[in-house]
């Protein structure tokens, strides 16, 4: 590991290796240009090629139609939350599912632009399943149809799209999932993600959406808000935030080497399993989501003697296992396990739990 | 140089080698942390305590006042065109200062919230020089006056902030020469700057704003238009660009290790004179900008038979003196020569342009 430990955060979060290997050489001098990855002119030839086979490279791993543009903008998905309806809403009525803060932030901002339906909602649960069609209620005609592939908070996560009635535009905040398994991008008229997670670091969003979606927002807006701004001039209106899109263009290579999306959700799938049947095997610790909703980005547990768990966060980080603890909002632990973390970390955080939990309930 | 050229982009530009040095080992591992900058949680020991060291030193050295707060926000300036006057015009009337394409922009994005006055223009003279006060009307009773203290692209720069009436709010986008010099910070209602010129990569725009000034702000927009959220959250209200601002921090470190403002300053006018005195006496070339009004981190300049330019720049560019070309709506040579590019570099840009005259003056 050279040094490095395993790091369990929610976001920023793990990179791989290999791709740190490439930046920090980049930093020096990307591609034998005699200048770094930092200091490129974004208009120049070197830094042009970056933006060109990045963008290739994720649509080629996702699979991303020519009818979808590719975006790289700033801001977060908290830009997104107002910016999707500020384009978009028009004092009509858009439908968004409710699965946990991300999404009543996103609720929150769209509301100064028209009427929000909550078509579905696992608030009286406290957020611990994703609903179902038998518990979704569409309006009539909705804008969009909004919701949150994954809630990092609550450990639930989509298995699929919700069932739109037909024609709606599907707008996702795929933020803490995106690229962890094949996507049917045809299938949305939107989707965004902040980088953070599983596509590189801080400070880029990745926005997918349908050329003609776009071309249908507002032109009442800042030229910057404005979707077909960037469409129209491909993320260079103004000067993009260069070096989180390197970095994106190398994460997505090392998916491509990984063999592909296909690959890669089963390796998720397989890490995620680790956890999941230890803890479902366990009397000691519980799992929070229900197991029809349960994540494979954000695991979410608990020790059944909850007042354990600060004495389990800090054993946990003194033997090099860092950012289980859960968000402030809710408590308890959570492992974020996205695309770079490794298959090793699992079992190393497992033997850890095992060997707390018969230290701990032997004790008792 | 260790495989490195002279690199005279406006920006993304060059960097401070040292600090490349640095942010390579911080990409494998922050401060001994064992993850690397790019991963670590925001909210996290780690990188906070980076945020916290960068705004300590940002004050420092920029003699920042507690009266202001420093924001790390994202967008660039072209974000901060429509913020400002979205936040603080409301209707009412701005006075603007024109002197080239950057406050072009800011002045149309701006006129959709309120009334603009042009108190200043050299647009008459293709901006090749800063309005003095005897060329300067001010309205009434400003929401706020504009400027932009340095253009990257007429190379062009304003000696000291415009005389602005008793009480009026002086907003600088100093995108393009902030902590190239002293600045008296006390001045100014609100200093904004994209950071991929002095102070880091793209992706991050430092915002120093009096705090009462940020409080008037508009309550009717968006959470993260609104200032004020992110002066309450200090920064911290979504994912900031951690990366970028790692690297300001460390960008902030060199210019103190440097000697602070004033020796940069000095360091500035010394570079820039270099290629000033050598245009000046020379019957081969010209300088584009008046004297009075020259930028010291822009040097435009032509040929005076406009036809050799192409191959000055190819020739240049052969020989490691990378980024020369003038921007594409004014044609000509520019040396972008921000705080960290060498003096050493400006002897070999010399050098180059006197041997290039030598070959085609003498041949004809």
């Amino acid at each position: 590991m050279s040094g490095r430990i395993y790091n369990f955060s929610s976001g920023p979060a793990v990179l791989p290796e290999a791709v740190l290997r490439r930046a920090q050489a980049a930093i020096w001098d990307l591609d034998g240009s005699g200048i770094g990855v930092l200091e490129h002119s974004h208009r120049g030839k070197a830094f042009m090629a970056v933006l060109e086979r990045t963008e290739a490279r994720l649509r080629e791993v996702g699979r991303i139609p020519d009818s979808h543009a590719v975006l790289f903008l700033q801001g977060g998905a908290s830009t997104q939350f107002f910016q999707v309806p500020m384009n978009f809403l028009g004092g009509g009525t858009a439908d968004y599912c409710h699965t946990g803060v991300w999404s009543q932030k996103a609720i929150a901002e769209a509301g100064r632009y028209g009427t929000i339906h909550v078509a579905c909602s696992s608030e009286s649960t406290r957020f611990d399943h994703i609903p179902g069609p038998e518990a979704t209620r569409w309006s009539a005609a909705p804008a969009y149809v909004h919701f949150t592939s994954n809630n990092t908070i609550f450990g639930t996560q989509w298995r699929q799209e919700p069932a739109v009635p037909a024609g709606a535009d599907l707008v996702c905040d795929a933020s803490s999932d995106i690229f962890s398994k094949p996507i049917d991008v045809s299938r949305y008229a939107m989707i965004y993600a902040g980088a953070q997670k599983n596509l590189g670091p801080a400070g880029v969003t990745l926005v997918i959406a349908r050329k003609d979606f776009l071309e249908r927002g507002s032109r009442e807006l800042p030229t910057m808000l404005q979707y077909r701004t960037h469409v129209g001039e491909h993320s260079m209106f103004n000067t993009p935030p260069t070096f989180g899109i390197y970095v994106i263009g190398e994460v997505t290579a090392w998916i491509a080497e990984q063999g592909g999306l296909a690959p890669m959700a089963e390796l998720n799938q397989a890490k995620a399993k680790v956890l999941y049947d230890f803890l479902d095997g366990s009397a000691f610790y519980r799992g929070t989501a229900r197991a029809d909703s349960r994540s494979l980005m954000n695991v979410t547990f608990r020790c059944r003697d909850e007042a354990l768990e600060p004495a389990l966060v800090a054993q946990a980080t003194a033997r090099g296992l860092d950012g289980l603890k859960g968000h402030r909002s809710v408590g308890g632990m959570r492992a974020s396990i996205y695309n770079a973390f490794p298959m090793a970390g699992m079992h190393a955080l497992v033997d850890f739990l095992h060997e707390f939990e018969r230290a701990h309930a032997g004790a008792r």
